[in-house]
Parts: C-alpha cells; structure tokens; sequence
C-alpha cells in the first residue's frame, strides 16, 4: 500500500466530518502496513479545541498501541497540521508525516513555520502535496456551500 | 487573586503529578477570578503522548464552558508550554499565558521559539518567571529522586 491508499482513507475520514458540518479534514495513523487509528475534525460538534483530525488519531492509536511512543507509526492527514497536532506529533515521536493540501494561514510543517525544522527532541519527516487537489477541493467545496448557507 | 495566588493552585497539580510518578507540571485555567479546570501531567499513567497539564485542563474547561473558544479565560502552567500545548492555547484562542520555569529544550513561547510571535491568527500574550523557584525545584527534585531509585 502507498501514500495515496493511506491518503484516500484519511479523505474518507474527512468526508465524515463534513457530513456532520465540520471543516472536513482526516487522518488515518498507520503501523506496519495497516491502519490502527483513524481521526476527523469534530472542534464544532464537540465545542472542543483540542479535537482535531491528528489529535484523534494520535489519542486512538496511543489506546491501540498502550503506549504514548508511536515510533512505528505513519501518520496522514489532508491538511498540513496546525503547530497543536505538529506538535502531537512530535510528542509522539512519530517519524513520518504525510499530508495533502497546505495550510497557509495555520500549517506548521512548511507554511507558517516548520516545526520540524527547530531544535526539538524529534524531527518528524514530511511530505506533502499528496492527493492535494482532493484533499484542497472537499475543503473549499465545503466552504463554498457553507457561504451559499448563510 | 493574584498570579502567584493561581500558580500556587497549578503547582499543586503538579505536586498530584509526582505522587503518581509523572514528571511534575500542573496547569490551571481561570475563568472570571476562579478556577473553573484543573490538568496535571499523567502521560506514562495513561500511556499517551497528548496528556500534557495544559491539554487536560484545556480540555476540561472545554466541556465546563461547553465551548472552544476560551477568550475570556488565562491559563497559569508551572513549565513553559511546548509547541504542542502552545499550539492548544492558539486553537483555544486563550489571550493569556503565565508560566513559572522555562524549559529550554521544548518550551515553545521563547525558550526554542515563541509560537505567539508567529503570524497566526491568534496571539496570546505569555508571562514567565511567576514563582519561578518553586516550580523549577518540584521538577530538580522529581529527577533527582529518578535517578536515585534507578
């Protein structure tokens, strides 16, 4: 499996959110070729700040693994992650980030800063632009309705 | 009430945090001159990378307030807060931050970086240094102990 199966699977996740009204963003975590936790963003549904596509995810596969060391593990999502869940992740020690679209008003693993760029204890790598028209379009379709809306 | 009056009420969490084996940080969020959530460190108790002091108290006064957005509420934490809880404070769009010691390998509101000099959307202000001694010596003295036992 490649990132674009993994990428297609944190989409679904995000296709979740905007069923429900949330900024559809998703995540899936993945060790050892298979997906252990999967996240989408419920912050309005669960009036909760902290409750974002990769915060779900991580929190889900501490659970699964029984631990807070996700050296092992992949993490996707289709939004570059804001400095919270970059952050998260390298909590985590999750070596490996994979994202779709860019975030220019919030990501933090290129756009506004790379956090994985600074002297923290551990230096996730990343790759982003995978599945990026996807991953941008459910976005500003998503927007795009919520302005016919109101 | 006062800064030191609320940092006193943190480090009491973080002295709950090192009964239980944890590294001791305790955070507390104040709400119109009281307490309205409390979040201690328990990040190998619970085996998961998220569960920083500022996290769960972040959190809890979520649920307490029954929304996200924390503007009218300052969060005292006993260590500077890492990119992670940082980021939390942004999303959480918290204007105020008081912290007791910095931590210069993670602390990401001036020790490696200030998150809230950067250009997102939110920018708390952050105070450092309230009953600085006491807040470092909890943390010497938990390692010290650490390194004894092993």
């Amino acid at each position: 499996m490649n990132n674009d199966y993994f990428m297609r699977e944190a989409l679904k996740q995000a296709q979740i959110a905007y069923s429900i009204g949330e900024v559809p963003v998703g995540a899936v975590v993945e060790y050892k070729n298979e997906i252990i936790a999967y996240g989408y963003n419920k912050r309005e549904t669960e009036k909760n700040a902290l409750y974002h596509a990769e915060i779900m995810a991580i929190d889900n596969a501490c659970k699964v693994l029984h631990g807070w060391r996700l050296w092992q593990c992949k993490l996707y999502v289709t939004l570059e992650p804001c400095p919270m869940c970059a952050g998260a992740i390298i909590n985590a020690r999750i070596p490996e980030v994979v994202f779709g679209c860019s975030d220019l008003k919030n990501g933090s693993c290129g756009s506004v800063i790379n956090l994985f760029d600074l002297q923290y204890n551990h230096k996730p790598t990343v790759t982003g632009g995978v599945l990026e028209n996807e991953c941008s379009e459910i976005l500003s379709d998503f927007f795009k309705n919520l302005r016919k809306k109101s």
